[in-house]
C-alpha cells in the first residue's frame, strides 16, 4: 500500500506466518522465497486474521530470491510440488505433514517406552529374500560385485529380525525404512517407505497384539498444537471436515475396538454388500470390502482376525482348534482400508518347517530364524504398520508420496 | 542341590535376574536357554544376591532347549556370540548394549524435541553420489534393472537433504541408517550404521552448532538404571572403571567444552607431543593426534574447530576473514578421537559453484542442492555422529560389530 507494507514472514515451526508491517521502501527486496532478518517491536495487531504483528525497524535480506523462484503466493498443485523437492516442503501444507511426522514419531517413543518396550534398530541389508515376493533390490558394492559373499538384498519388513530382538528383549519396536521394487505407479505404492513394528515376547493371545495396536493408534492420534496445524495447513473445508471426523471416530470410539473373523466379515459381505464382488470363503477381502466393513458395518475402526491360511505368509500360527485359519489381524478404517497387520507366530519347530516345506520355500539359509523354535522357543506375535499410510490417513493426504520427504517410485529417484 | 534347586530367570528387560526356587524334581527340563512359564510366591530372599526370589509353585516349560543349545552359563568371546545372530542378544553383556540404545533413541527425541528441533527422514536410495567416496553400494530392482531410470545409491550421509528439510523447517534431525562399501576389516568399520544428524537454519556462527553437539552428548550419557545396568553387565573391574570415568568426565565437565582451532592444535602438537607423527600445517590429524589431544592435553572433550579447506568437502564454508580454513569442527574425547563432525554450510551461491568446479565436481545434477543458495539461501550448519561409535564409548564396546544389532561388514551379511 502507498503508506505501510505487509509482509508474511515464516520459520517452518508452525503453519502460522508472522506479520511483519513496514514502510513501502523497505519491502523493495524482500520477494516472494526471500530469506530475512527483520527486528524490530512485536505489538498487537489491528488486523483480524493475527494477534500480534511486527513493526519492522531494521530489515537485512540474508538471501534473495529472483522472479524465477518457483514457489509463488498462490495454489500449487502436489504434482508440481512434487518437480521441485528442494522448495515442495516450504509449502504449509506440505511442511506440516512433515510437522506431524515429527509429532508421531515422539509420540510413538513415548508409548512405546512407557509400556516397557524396547527400541531396535533392524537391518536395511539382508540377505533373507524370505517373503519371496520377488520385487526385491539388490545391493551390490560397485568396486567389488562379491562384497557381502552373497547376494544382499534391501529389507521388505524387519519382522524376522525383530522375532531374534523379541527372544532377546521381550517387548520390542522399530520404525525402520522398508523397500518394495513395485512398477505399480499408483498414489498408495513407495520403493522406500517406513515401517513402524512391534513385537510381543510371551503372548498366546491375539488380543494382546491388537490390544498394543489400538493404543498405538490412539497415542498418535493428533492433538493440540499439531491438531490445529494440520487442520489450518488445509485449503478445503470439507477436506478439513473429512479429517476432523477421522480423527474424532478414533478419539471417540470405545476402548477395544471391534474384532470379528474373517469368516464372519465375509459372511456379512455376502449378505449386505450384493453390490460389492462377491466373495467366497478363502477369498481375499479387496479394498472395496474392507472399505464397506470399516465404513459402513462399524463406522469405525474394526479388526479382522482369523484370516484362512492360504492367503497368509509361513510365519503365521494356526488360529486355536483349527488349521484352516492364521491366529492374524488387519485393521481397518473407514474410507481407506487396511492400516494395519499382525499375527501370532509359529512357535513350533515341527509346524513351522512343516509350513516352510509346503510353500516349497527353502529352509538352509533361514537357521537363524528356525532356531528361535529349536531353543528355547517362546509364543510372541507382532505387527507392522506402514508410516506413511498412516499419516495419509491422519493429515488427510491423498497420495503417498506427499507423506515422505523424498519419496521413491518407480522412474523416480531425483536427488 | 539334594533338598532344592535353583534356577536364574530373565526376560531381557534388564540386566538381572529372577532366582527362582524350586524342588529338585520340578527342574529336570529347565536347561539353560529354556523359556519357561513359572508362577509362586515373590519373597524376601536369604541369598546374599538379591533381595527376592520366587518360590515356584507351577512351572511349565514354554520351550525346551536341547544340550547343544550354544549359549551356555559361562564366558563366550564377543567372536563367537557374532556367529550366532540368533542367539547373542540374550547374553546379558549384549543385551545391556541394545538396552542402552533404545534410552539414547528415547533421549535423543526428547532433547531434540524440547529444543525445537523436527525429526525427519532422510531417504536411504539416492541419485546423489557427491561425496564422490566410490566406496557405495548401488541398488538394482532385481527385475528390473532400470527401475529408477538412473543409477541409485545407498546413502552416505543425510547432510545434503536435511540442509532441503532445514531450508522449510528451520531445525531438524534426524537418525538414519548410512552406508559404506569400505573393505576395511577393522574393530572401527560398518558397512551399515546409523547416523544421528542435525542442522540449524539461521545460524552464523559454528558456536551455536557445537552447543547442540554438547547439550546432545549431555542429553544421551547414561544415568539412572540404565547406568546401573551397562556397568553391571561388564565383567571386567577394570572395564567398568574405565567406563564410569568416561561419563564422570562428560558429567562433570564445566559447560563449555574447550574449543581451540586446527592451528592451535597444531602448534600445540609440535610443541608437546614430539613422540608422535610430526605434523605439518595442512596435514590431517590422526587418530593418535587425536586422542593426544583430548586424553593428554585436555583431558576431556574438546572442539578441534576451523581445518584446513583442503582437507573439507565443499560445501563447508570458510572461516570469517580468511580463505584457508572452513568453519567446522570436530569433537574429540580421550581415548577414541572423533566423535562427531560438523560445519557451517556454505550459503553464497557463487562460492559454492566455484568449490564444486576447483574439486572437478559435476554440478548438473544438483541443482536441487545449489539451489537452496540461488533463491532464499539462509545461513546455516550442522553436524553429524555415527551413532555405533558412540555407543562403544558409552558403553565400553571395543568392536563396532557389538555395538549394533546386526552388524554388516565385507564378506558379512550372515541372515
Amino acid at each position: 500500500m502507498k503508506r505501510v507494507a505487509f509482509a508474511d514472514v515464516s520459520d517452518g515451526t508452525s503453519e502460522r506466518s508472522l506479520m511483519v508491517v513496514m514502510k513501502p521502501d523497505e519491502s523493495r527486496d524482500l520477494s516472494t522465497g526471500a530469506c530475512v532478518e527483520i527486528s524490530g517491536l512485536l505489538k498487537p495487531s489491528q488486523g483480524a486474521k493475527q494477534d500480534l504483528e511486527l513493526e519492522a525497524q531494521k530489515i537485512k535480506t540474508l538471501g534473495a530470491a529472483s522472479a524465477d523462484y518457483p514457489l509463488q503466493k498462490k495454489y500449487h498443485t502436489p504434482e508440481f510440488l512434487r518437480s521441485i523437492p528442494q522448495f515442495r516442503w516450504k509449502s504449509t501444507r506440505n511442511s506440516s505433514v512433515l510437522r506431524y511426522r515429527s509429532y508421531a514419531h515422539e509420540q510413538l517413543s513415548k508409548y512405546f517406552s512407557e509400556n516397557l518396550f524396547t527400541h531396535v534398530q533392524s537391518p536395511v541389508i539382508t540377505s533373507s529374500d524370505c517373503e519371496g515376493a520377488g520385487e526385491v533390490f539388490q545391493v551390490r558394492a560397485q568396486d567389488s560385485p562379491d562384497f557381502f559373499g552373497k547376494p544382499a538384498y534391501l529389507t521388505v519388513s524387519s519382522q524376522l529380525h525383530l522375532e531374534v530382538y523379541a527372544a532377546a528383549l521381550s517387548r520390542v519396536w522399530n520404525m525402520t525404512p522398508a523397500f518394495r521394487a513395485e512398477e505399480s505407479d499408483t498414489n498408495r505404492h513407495l520403493s522406500e517407505f517406513w515401517m513402524v513394528e512391534a513385537e510381543l515376547a510371551f503372548t498366546k493371545s491375539l488380543h494382546d497384539v491388537t490390544s498394543v495396536a489400538e493404543a498405538m493408534i490412539r497415542g498418535i492420534l493428533p492433538r493440540g498444537l499439531i491438531a490445529t496445524d494440520i487442520i489450518a495447513s488445509i485449503r478445503d473445508p470439507e477436506r478439513q471436515e473429512m479429517v476432523q471426523k477421522r480423527w474424532e471416530m478414533i478419539e471417540n470410539s470405545d476402548h477395544e475396538w471391534p474384532r470379528i473373523t474373517y469368516t464372519e466379515a465375509v459372511e456379512t459381505l455376502q449378505r449386505e454388500a450384493t453390490h460389492l464382488r462377491k466373495l467366497e470363503w478363502g477369498d481375499d477381502l479387496g479394498s472395496e470390502h474392507e472399505k464397506y466393513l470399516a465404513g459402513n458395518v462399524f463406522r469405525g475402526p474394526v479388526f479382522i482376525t482369523d484370516y484362512p491360511v492360504d492367503l497368509k505368509p509361513f510365519y503365521m500360527k494356526r488360529s486355536v482348534g483349527t488349521e484352516k485359519t492364521a491366529a492374524c489381524f488387519d485393521l481397518l478404517v473407514p474410507e481407506f482400508g487396511e492400516l494395519i497387520g499382525g499375527s501370532l507366530r509359529e512357535d513350533d519347530y515341527d509346524v513351522l518347517m512343516a509350513n516352510m516345506e509346503k510353500l516349497g520355500m527353502d529352509a538352509t539359509d533361514m537357521g537363524w530364524y528356525t532356531d528361535l523354535r529349536k531353543y528355547g522357543s517362546f509364543p510372541h506375535g507382532g505387527y507392522g504398520m506402514g508410516f506413511e499410510r498412516w499419516v495419509c490417513y491422519a493429515c488427510g493426504v491423498d497420495n503417498i508420496r506427499d507423506a515422505i520427504g523424498f519419496p521413491r517410485w518407480a522412474g523416480s529417484c531425483s536427488c
